[in-house]
């Protein structure tokens, strides 16, 4: 877990906003939960790997019997959970306020998760999620709105260019299908297709066999990962789709991906900035329908992510509620956004030596912010360049030297730089 | 715990943009340290009686054994812990990172902070406080700066006429010398006098009695709670200050709250929203000098407060470093700020029948988010009162009804109240 000095926060803080500000243009309506869910929340199969991950918090109270008591069941020691996602909480959020939210709820949630993670270059124990929601549509609107809000909000910060790999689950499935891989040895051959970007077509192919999938539907499928590729050529639509994948496969899912471009490119004034990857899987097992990632041509990561899961909120109401999903990296996103400009509109230092009066340092101080300036008092040092060059890194502009009865409007100020 | 809807949230998020935007005009930096800090740092003896109500974090992969044998040392299951307050990680934060920092630092923290609370009505066990503090400065300019900022910040958010309650933990100090109770029963005597606003003269007399407290300071305490307060018509100064004192207070601790007032003033264009209370005590342990509490005419209860603290940031550093903060009771003043207008120019509802096609919806959208409006798409239901006495509930303020093929600059908008 990182602490953020000044800079790094200013520069976190204005992206936020920003990201904010657009999804609430897109009607999306920002909500906050609290940092603990209940334990039994958190470890209900949701969260899948996840889980395992959680930070849980230790039961107030515990005496020594309670603790002996949970030795052969860890689990009784903890009653609360730092959340590991924001998708836990929010269907937890939806069932318990469903009759105070629209019908179509467009959620927003900006917030830290926590996993206790092997710490790693890249990867934090804690880090900030940024996602949107939309629940009660089942239609390809929610997915246009999502992406489109998305892709806008990238653009607002600067990324433009960003494009957004697209699949379905039920593409996904019936390729394994038409392979003819058994249903109950789907997942872990997803989880081995999932590894294609990293480890090759040869690499999957061998870890098919190795896994003793199906021998004739893991030959189809290195058969079909090894084929020529025209579709590459194509733009999004329906004949990008029909040629990157095996004949066979629904044509209401392919109807929809076509559907959710066309939508797309009317937002966009015609841009489509999608493409379809009959290879995307995404981890979660909850997804049900169309899943996707956003990829961006500066990096070689993908910013984000999600997709579509009509069935999980349902576990909590009771009842079937269409959901799906779009999760921004921010952690990532934070790091390709240039230094901003501060928003005040000068950002000055008085250097001042000691026998300047309390009263006068303040009153300029005053002065000078209620002129729309930031402002900072600094008492003069031996060091006088280490001082302005330390307020110019901390991202100050201007500079002036106050004595003692100066007056405010006669200070003069230099640049820092 | 606490949810918080789209529209509550949009409030707190609208208050913390103006406290963020006003303490950072005054000069502070704001930094965000990670919301769990070692479980012994969160147990050393700095957190006061806060300590005890801290939510602690199991460890991971503790086995039976591991889990047996911490039945008579229940610290043992837990080597983290979710921060009670923003002092304690201010603290390590500045001793890891100080060569990076200016040389007077001043600190901007606005985060949640986690108290395991009984539940109680207006008492949350996870809550925002807004913390600005200066390191290094030992001068009045330092409480002067906190406390312009904090009241141009209530200022900004529309809360005018905040009055800072004032007292200096060495004035507190030389009243009980003075008065004849021995050093090692201050502490609990403080506990008792902190109680005077709840219990009143009578209260704090009798409880000093029942402490055993020593018998000719109780009496001198009493007659001197029970004085004439000539004082109280006063203005802030050194009339109001001498006055509201016994005899054989240190003058150096009197010139400075006097120097402290001149200041406030200067920059308040000579205003003094200040009042000195020699029985103000604020409860942690660490205060060594000016303590104070932030008060508002529309309400009975502190809105905020602070002091100088200028020996817990050396246990951190093992070297002395003045230090005072201002705390801002987040949770309080959002529900004092009344609801404020949307940022967004217009904000608009298009209600369309399920003929439309997704295309032209999500291009009206685009169309009129990119004017600056805020949008919302919503699917005509039976009850249309209905969904637009929501849309109206969650702030949108227009409506336009579209039908497939519509022209977005034809759509015809109507106010939703």
């Amino acid at each position: 877990m990182r602490d953020f000095l000044p800079q790094d926060k200013a520069r976190r803080e204005r992206v936020l906003a920003v990201i904010r500000e657009r999804y609430r243009a897109h009607g999306f309506d920002e909500i906050e939960t609290p940092v603990v869910e209940d334990y039994d929340r958190l470890h209900a199969g949701i969260g899948g790997d996840n889980e395992k991950l959680a930070f849980n918090v230790l039961k107030r109270g515990l005496d020594a019997e309670a603790i002996i008591a949970a030795a052969d069941d860890p689990a009784a020691l903890s009653d609360l959970g730092l959340r590991y996602d924001l998708t836990v909480p929010l269907a937890r959020f939806y069932a318990t306020h469903r009759a105070e939210l629209p019908t179509v709820f467009r959620s927003l949630q900006i917030a830290p998760v926590w996993r206790a993670e092997r710490p790693q270059k890249g990867r934090y124990r804690q880090f900030v999620q940024c996602d949107i929601d939309i629940i009660g549509d089942g239609s390809a609107r929610a997915e246009a709105e999502l992406m489109v809000a998305s892709l806008d909000a990238l653009d607002a910060l600067g990324l433009e260019g960003g494009v957004i790999r697209v699949n379905d689950r039920r593409a996904l499935d019936g390729m394994l299908d038409v392979f003819g891989f058994a249903a109950e040895e789907r997942p872990g051959v997803l989880i081995t297709i999932d590894k294609l970007d990293k480890i090759g077509i040869d690499g999957v192919a061998a870890e098919l066999r190795e896994r003793g999938a199906t021998p004739a539907a893991a030959d189809a499928f290195e058969a079909f990962g090894r084929r020529p590729t025209p579709e590459a050529d194509l733009p999004f639509g329906e004949a990008q789709i029909r040629a990157a994948l095996p004949e066979g496969i629904d044509d209401a899912v392919v109807a929809g991906l076509v559907a959710l471009g066309d939508a797309v490119a009317a937002a966009r004034g015609g841009e489509v900035p999608l493409a379809f990857d009959p290879f995307l899987v995404r981890g979660m097992g909850y997804y049900t329908g169309t899943i996707f990632e956003l990829a961006h041509p500066s990096v070689g990561y993908s910013l984000g992510g999600g997709g579509r899961y009509d069935g999980m909120i349902g576990r909590f109401l009771g009842q079937s509620v269409p959901a799906v999903g779009f999760s921004i990296g921010f952690e990532r996103i934070v790091d390709l956004v240039a230094d901003g400009v501060d928003a005040a509109s000068r950002t000055l230092v008085l250097v001042h030596d000691a026998d300047v009066p309390v009263g006068e340092l303040v009153a300029h101080k005053a002065a000078l912010i209620a002129t729309g300036a930031r402002v900072r008092l600094e008492r003069r040092t031996k060091n006088l360049t280490a001082l302005l060059a330390r307020s110019a890194a901390d991202g100050y502009g201007e500079f002036a030297t106050v004595s003692a009865g100066a007056d405010t409007a006669a200070l003069e100020f230099k640049p820092l730089a």
